[in-house]
């Protein structure tokens, strides 16, 4: 009847080499990397114009494109394919356990685009203590045509109450080249 | 660096045999079901208290419940597992393709609880054209102490208007019931 497991790959260049930033790395030489990600998936071919990746301090846990189509599953979007890499690798849910500070590294999902109402439930599970983001939510919309879906009006605020810190726009111009390069391409819209 | 994949199984139970409803059942049947799951889940000692399972007509695709602590995945929801499940069944990352009506099956995503935020967003991309739903949010937050997140307050409109169907308080007693027992044997609240 049903299958008893799911399995969700990433594309067979994810597995490396890659070319992380240095240890110290800041927001945007890490969203430049989220955003080479992203590009890197639309020229192979191998899924839709979004990346993401997933550090604890300086050590990169994880990353993800977006492998709906080529996984057949709706949830395989960039963020949820490197926060569920990230937690696979260190062994729990939350990838974050605890209060910051006191030597506990801080865990940051770092996406080449706003997340859409999924990957935003999917966020505030996972046990990030920081979101940074490229491209904005009328990007991805006008750019490439896909539905961000309802998220909260205040969302960014609904992640901070739950001490989430969200900066936006980090490479911006850079994220949304690759969405505009995808619909240049005739990238599918789903 | 990261894995290559994410895999996330479902529990041993969970391959059967099961006590799916005959061809012809209705929501009321279909969600005792659904329920029984989310109550295996819990004396099983398997995971969360939420059970789900998706079908396309008659035929039932695939069954979910809570294993977030089991997997180590917060995305490991019931109604997660149930729409991967199904999709990876199917092979395609819309359950449903084309119009309903003309022969096409109706699918429908039977779920023991009120989806958190994230499944709420999953339930929008996974092309279902039914959600059928047990217990309330109000249910889950205070017999059980999970946290649903911040539902747009629009959430059932915002599915109509994707054509997605809500059915809602089906079996709503024998729900609440699931979590309460949870909540009585100090199952976990993540």
């Amino acid at each position: 009847m049903s299958e008893a497991a799911v399995r969700l790959a990433l594309p067979d260049w994810a597995a490396g080499p890659l070319d992380p930033p240095p240890a110290g790395a800041g927001d945007r030489e890490r969203m430049a990397f989220a955003v080479a990600l992203a590009r890197r998936n639309v020229e192979a071919g191998t899924g839709g114009p979004f990346g993401a990746a997933v550090w604890a301090g300086d050590e990169l846990l994880a990353v993800g494109v977006n492998v709906v189509l080529a996984q057949g599953a709706s949830i395989a979007h960039a963020e949820v394919m490197a926060l569920a890499g990230a937690q696979q690798r260190v062994g729990r849910p939350r990838l974050a356990e605890g209060p910051a500070g006191a030597g506990r590294p801080r865990v940051a999902l770092v996406t080449s685009a706003q997340p859409c109402v999924m990957c935003f439930g999917a966020v505030l599970w996972a046990g990030v203590d920081e979101l940074v983001i490229g491209a904005r939510g009328e990007d991805v919309e006008s750019l490439a045509g896909f539905d961000e879906g309802p998220l909260p009006a205040a969302w960014p605020a609904e992640l901070a109450a739950r001490g989430i810190a969200v900066r936006r726009d980090v490479e911006r111009e850079a994220a949304r080249a690759v969405l505009a390069a995808y619909a240049a391409r005739g990238g599918p819209r789903y």
